[in-house]
């Protein structure tokens, strides 16, 4: 990972805090409930959070969402997927969503090797709301 | 189960299997390999089925596509899902996709509700071509 | 409006108001929060519920849920909303997202058709949980 | 065609009709013009009217609105295009918009047997209002 | 607001002035119809300028287009929306679109932070071509 | 074209190059196979190439994929459609997926122009997997 790259996932990061504490700072009920369901959500219950996980990340691919499909990916990374088991999600997300889906799936390929060149880092990440 | 909600299960089946013998006969080698790769997809691999029809039932969810929810609703009870679980992968879908989904859980769960009431004939079909 | 008509009406809200009950008996506490939080997010606040149910009509018509629509037609009825307006909501759908919406757009004036016709009962109807 | 198909098609003809004119009867300028835009975008220019009906396809399968690919299918078949060709057209729609696109497939083939089945009919349906 | 971000926004209007005057500048009738019924929408009618745009707003979340976003945030506050009902707005397209619409409500907010920080520019930006 | 313009128009070019390498060296035999299929679903049949391009990008246009419209573009451009033509595709796609669209027809004609500005280099580009 160029430290360029390494630069730009620690500025995506960085903004997502920022304006996630910018948004709940608002006295706006029905959205921090929304983001205090979207976190209570993948907790693990009869599924576990691995798998809810992998869910969360094919739905996010098949719907074309840079920033949730590098979310999932890192907490799939963090819940033990391995990368073989992620380019099986990638898969499906694929063959159910279509060829629309491939700009999507070279950017989450790129995350995921910046992940797994510089993994210390994002292992230390504290969890919070997603998306 | 009524019968008339009986009938309009199998009546669905019997079109799509009619449909799919009417697609495949057609001679176009793209459309039938598309059928095949789709078929590949939710073989077990480094992920077992049962978490793949999990992923795909997720992603047919969010895109809101009642075939292919009553499709992987069945395939999941064939590979063990409990209710309970589905319950979960109806969540997860739900807060990924928003409440848009809703009237397609309203189906997802009156599908289920019907597999569960006549399952022996549901476990009786045979697989083929999904969605 | 004929009775054909009137029944699919009736037939629709009971099986809406049956699933819901179906939905909400479930065990599953994210699927019953979103389904509060849904309710919740049209009551008035600093925007009124007409203005809500005007943005919650747009959505739906722009994401072309029928059920949604159908819903959301009713309550801004309720809300004073006048045919006038309505058209006007519709126009703003139809522009933002193109032809595909104008099938949902017919069936969206049938049923504001039917409701006119036969308002005393549509006035009746319980409030309740949305989409 | 069995009796049944051959009126579920007349009575989805009618509807449209019977719609389209209730909507354009309505006092909604943005709305007429956006129905005389729409008319106006697959008349032959640069383009001819057979290519641009193809896109119009296309565009709806993997938009997944059924009524729209009807329309396209129906006005491709009068602009002269095969079978072999629609079935191209079906195959680039599956692989850019994935597997569920395939419900849509499965009534867009049967709606297209049916028109030639019944060619004569269909044939004599006046232009208008499309989607 | 830095620099660099007065800059990106400064960036981003003048490539779509630039741009909408090139594809104006161009022959076809079609497009410049459709820009000229997109402007038209909006105009005050049986609803106000800051209902419609409220609706704009929603769809645009829902669709999740930056772009029509921030154009729609930028109207919305030239008729006088506050910021408590934007928040409002935000929340309604939360709750239909889902969690993916957070990445955008992420943007839309920041968007808007800039808005207020240097109201002045904002204001004096003439009307146009939306979207 | 400015040499910032050209500079990122190499770079994407590069992305897709290098991204696509990294997927493919991937042992997973179904996105293999679905690169595959993409790269066979364009090859002249009973419909030629260039009708089949101008679905290509008519669909991602409706589906906005900057990317998918980007590789369309060129792909049409080398297989000799006009850049009257490719606006009446455009049109249609504007129809059809609304106002939402204008985003992405503004990147899609300013990579048309950039495109069209140094041609000699896009037309020596290797054919390859697409979108």
């Amino acid at each position: 990972m160029s430290a360029g790259e390494d630069d730009r996932v620690r500025e995506f990061s960085q903004f997502r805090k920022r304006m996630n504490e910018r948004i709940l700072a608002e006295d706006n009920q029905v959205v921090r409930r929304f983001f205090a369901l979207d976190t209570q959500t993948y907790r693990a219950g009869a599924l576990d959070t691995r798998t809810k996980e992998l869910m969360g990340l094919t739905a996010s691919m098949v719907l074309r969402c840079d920033d949730c499909i590098a979310y999932h990916v890192a907490q799939c990374k963090q819940a033990g997927v391995s990368r073989e088991e992620l380019f099986e999600a990638f898969s499906v997300s694929l063959v159910v969503g279509g060829s629309i889906v491939i700009p999507h799936l070279r950017r989450a390929v790129d995350f995921l090797d910046q992940l797994e060149a510089g993994q210390a880092e994002g292992a230390a990440e504290p969890p919070g709301h997603g998306h």
